[in-house]
């Protein structure tokens, strides 16, 4: 199932000899690292042309100035970016940038507002993968939430399993993509000036204003709408920052390639919005954000049964109005492209963690790398955040995006802030002017970034922070509220742990217990290895929980002439643990200088639901003599046929291995 | 919120000092074990009557033939069963007399079907309960099936943290629920022959046939509704075995106490059966399958609105119509007395699951009393299986009934069965002649138990295989094939475990690895400890996760002149687990007779979610190591502040523990 998954979304497997190259050259890094910011061409137009919509004809007009605006603060952004890859080559992305220079709340701030967009990336990417579909396969309209959760759910499944990004399962649909859309655009102005290019489904409906904006409207009323349109239109920069996070996967030299991609990232993803915005302008596509009421045929509202296309689709349906395969391609590529956009958060969510772990902000295993299990909770709380929002917006994107982007602002405007004060920092210590002057550019360029992107900033937040943006900035504090107290707990740790002299003193001796249930193997096993170990005093233990099996065991060990001896506690309510608790503190009491080592034969089985039958008391009495003070606790392992017939752990890829420039398949021959 | 719980549904609180009587008296252990047999007067007369009403007036008039019918094979079992309880005072119950009589088959047999019992007890008796409350309560109605499931997560919550049954909780709405329906029988007779008992609800309505019967039936169809009648009504015999698990709980002599506790609770039982049944006879009471189209007033269907309340309830309205309060009083003991028979499974089922631990069918965890997450698991389990059932079934009695009692009846067979077994077994060896004869004159009752309860079964079976007691069997099915997999598991287990000659070579020398992450005082005490063990030789081991850290850590290691070597593994993939497992396996490889003992040094936190936040890492590689052959692995812990804060673990109730004859009141000291 997952194996099918994957073949859907990621097309055909690879050879493992061409998973040898690790370091990604540019034509592999782009679309591996692009797919999150050209798949928003998707759906950003779609807001655009939506929100205008309300405003009727008039504020219609608006939408290539806007689709204009967006494009600006694009370039700019990516322009800003080409300064950060530059300076940190390490791939630590606005997280790092914001804590070296603008300290660690700033750092934490900007961590919060990425990991919260990571869920939205998914939840917006899928939601407009499903609406897309349903241009194409028209049943799966009403069912749009279920269908989305589902594929949340696929994607859980595929990247527990361990689902390894390969560049080429990136290139084939994202280089498709663009040629789709580039091709349509091109065949659509040929065809626009030659004349034929047919109507779209929507080109031949009136567009009627929604409420407040009929009659005579405001300039203050029309000025907010377009402010409204451009903040969801500034969904297109989503995925701007990714390449920052992923310098070190690039070939040498580094950040220069890296800069250069992410140039090229700026120009296509410009280009292909500009181009989706015009032609749908051209063409007079009405797309609404209550198609049922605001449009009408003939003076007549389309009603409910009106199915509104995305704009994508309806554009390929009238530039490829005879080719239906090229139809199907285009509206194919833009939901696999989207998959691969919500794919990503799968990948860079566990990077993240594992950034913020080492610096003791989230819990310290999500930093060991290869430890799936780390990687395993990620994914899950990521999918099922996405999936409870899915569900909650009912996949419609339109009310998601209100969510989305003041998480990546956030980001974007204080790892500006953070990239001014780092050039100001560099600037104060360096004397060559040649270098002062370039430093001065770079900084007078991530001044504009900074300018551009915090206007961006707080016309999203005025615009949208009712519509949802609070819930989305409610989420980023409660993560920033957490992770602070993570942090204190780590720091409140280590000065407890921290090394003095008050630990001088060595034990004395050590007095070692074996205990002891039933005669068995394990049990002669840890009484030779305790023996060997060769204590200052050495007893097995057992708990007469019933007095026929005591009398056996007592009778058994005679029998066997085992030379320990074997100390018999009473437990009246054939409790196992607290006696032994009991008894070892009372060891203790009379020694306190002394060790005391308690051995526990284990049995180990090699499969997990074996492991349900046995050693649960073990294991439960383990972790209760670990509260004991001055107790260790031997565990003396006897391997079960099960537990040797297993081989050795498989090693799976881990997410985000590909864009931090690591390797599976060097890991798979260590 | 659960101690509010405790307060309404088990009355005042007892004073400690009022828990140390452990034994119970007859006139305390009648009420503790009686509430689930004397409970099930309040939904069997109404199956009874339920059922016959598909045949119209002609079949109602069987009802008090039906009662009669029930009223003997009740004094019949409790005659039987008084011969179990003198034979195994032990309190196996049933499980017990199969396996010892007739072997493990048996034995898994009846436990499975007491086990759907339980589950089925918890379902119908909660249903029952709220489907009596909505006749106070009529708001209830509609919302039985969220009411009831309510109520089940509400006695899982009580019982998961710890409700000790006590005697007279169970003894104050036991009697008072025998004083409500004898004293109601009474009142009710005295009426009817002084000519002043008024009407029931249901009394001037008429009554029509279901569709089969209409018309002209045939002796077979109305045969067949009059045995389903009769299945229906032999719910009245479940919880009559429960004093065969108890004899432990009695009073000595326990075996006489326990058989003539089980004559009273017959007599009464039978008594107020009986008087019910007699008493709707006389009031004329229609209690329909379909009310809205069988009942009729004046020729009229009464329709959807109309409300069809429980035969108590009627009764009850009826008896005491000058007095509220005592039908409000009848109608709510009735209700407490059924979440009571509920709660009793709640504490039945532990029980039964530590005896079959005991005997290796069930985890063998599951034995070790005290251990609260043992019956935690259990009681979750009971708890949302009688949950998914009532959901299922919408809290319908009627419809969960035809599962019900198939279980019974399985365990009553079996059992009856493994006694004559047992009198047959003792009468081969018995020489003295009365003793002989008193053996066969319990063999002989024995004998009419088995037949009698056979004969039931068959009838029950034949009567409700269709209409639910499928689902039953196959429940039944399943938990004895699993019972028996797990069976099979442990023995092939304790075959390898058995100590055999081939353990007699001592390993040679012990070669220990402290494990060293950071330098911090658990590392410190570690190798104190290690060191104080005296190994033949001793090394640090570390990996190399980190450049910084690691030449770090090699820095402070000279200066603090720790006199053992530190050893550094590389890991290319920033991996922890397998560089120390490959290490030590190398190490293995070259001296096989050496054990290796590595010390794992862990801090102790007090809280779980500090736990979440350490030593996960720890933890993987114990577990993982305890798969590596040749070697013991050793937690020194270091105890935190917040850990060493931590009191002594709370002592809590078990469920079961009264019915069992132990005391929780003595454990709390020891």
């Amino acid at each position: 199932m997952a194996e099918l998954g994957k073949r859907v979304f990621l097309g055909r497997k690879l050879r493992s000899t061409q998973l040898d190259e690790t370091l990604l050259p540019k034509r592999i890094a782009l679309p591996v690292f692009a797919s999150d910011a050209l798949s928003s061409v998707a759906y950003a137009p779609d807001e655009i042309f939506l929100v205008l919509s309300m405003g009727g004809l008039s504020a219609y007009a608006f939408n290539w100035k806007i689709g204009l605006a967006v494009a600006v603060v694009m370039l700019t952004v990516v322009a800003s970016y080409r300064q950060n890859v530059r300076a940190y080559p390490s791939g630590g992305g606005d997280y790092e940038v914001a804590k070296v220079n603008l300290g660690p709340r700033a750092g934490v701030t900007v961590a919060s507002a990425l990991m919260v967009d990571y869920v939205l990336t998914v939840a917006v990417s899928i939601s407009s993968g499903v609406q897309n579909a349903t241009a194409a396969l028209p049943w799966l309209n009403g069912h749009e939430a279920l269908a989305a959760s589902a594929l949340v759910l696929l994607l859980i499944a595929v990247n527990l399993r361990g689902l390894r990004e390969s560049g080429a399962a990136f290139a084939i649909p994202s280089y498709l993509f663009m040629f789709c859309i580039l091709g349509m655009a091109v065949w659509g102005f040929v065809r626009y000036a030659s004349g034929d290019l047919p109507a779209v489904a929507s080109g031949d409906l009136e567009l009627v204003a929604e409420e407040p904006y009929t009659g005579a409207v405001s300039a203050l009323a029309m000025t907010f709408l377009v402010a409204r349109a451009f903040s969801s239109g500034c969904a297109a920069l989503t995925g701007v920052e990714a390449i920052s996070n992923g310098v070190p996967a690039f070939r040498r030299p580094k950040s220069r390639n890296a800069a250069t991609t992410l140039a090229l990232l700026g120009v296509i993803s410009v280009t292909m919005l500009m181009s989706i915005v015009v032609l749908a302008d051209l063409t007079n596509l009405r797309f609404a954000e209550d198609p049922a009421t605001q449009l009408s045929r003939d003076g007549v509202p389309v009603g409910d049964s009106y199915v509104q296309d995305t704009v994508i689709g309806q554009l390929a349906g009238a530039v490829y109005d005879g080719v239906p395969l090229m139809f199907y391609l285009t509206v194919a590529t833009t939901g696999v492209i989207l998959v691969l956009a919500a794919n990503t958060a799968f990948n860079g969510f566990p990077v993240l963690g594992s950034v913020l772990a080492r610096d003791g902000h989230l819990p310290r295993q999500l930093d060991t790398r290869g430890d799936r299990l780390a990687f395993s909770n990620g994914i899950v709380l990521l999918g099922l955040a996405a999936v409870v929002l899915i569900l909650a917006f009912d996949a419609q994107v339109t009310r998601l995006i209100q969510l989305y982007i003041v998480g990546v602002f956030v980001s974007f405007t204080l790892s500006q802030l953070g990239m001014i004060r780092h050039w100001g920092r560099l600037l104060r210590s360096e004397p060559d002017p040649a270098e002062r002057g370039r430093m001065k550019r770079s900084r007078a360029v991530n001044m504009f970034g900074l300018m551009m992107t915090a206007s961006v900033l707080v016309i999203v937040l005025v615009t949208k922070f009712l519509a949802g943006a609070w819930i989305a900035i409610t989420a980023m504090v409660a993560l920033y509220v957490l992770m602070r107290a993570i942090r204190r707990h780590y720091d409140l740790v280590a000065d407890e742990l921290a090394v003095d002299d008050s630990d001088t003193t060595l034990p004395s001796r050590v007095h070692a217990i074996v205990l002891v249930g039933r005669l068995h193997k394990p049990v002669m096993r840890a009484l030779a290895y305790a023996r060997v170990s060769r204590p200052d005093s050495l007893e097995a233990l057992t708990v007469d929980l019933d007095r026929d099996s005591t009398a056996r065991l007592t009778e058994q060990w005679d029998e066997l002439g085992i030379p320990v001896p074997l100390v018999v506690i009473g437990s009246p309510y054939r409790e196992l643990v607290r006696p032994v608790i009991k008894y070892v503190k009372e060891l203790r009491r009379q020694s306190p200088r002394d060790i005391v080592m308690v051995y526990v034969p284990e049995y180990v089985v090699g499969r997990w639901y074996e492991q349900i039958l046995h050693n649960q008391t073990a294991l439960r009495l383990k972790s209760r003599l670990l509260f004991t003070p001055g107790v260790l606790v031997t565990s003396v392992p006897y391997q079960l046929r099960s537990a040797k017939s297993r081989g050795p752990e498989r090693v799976r890829p881990v997410p985000g291995e590909v864009r931090q420039g690591r390797t599976f398949s060097d890991r798979r021959d260590s």
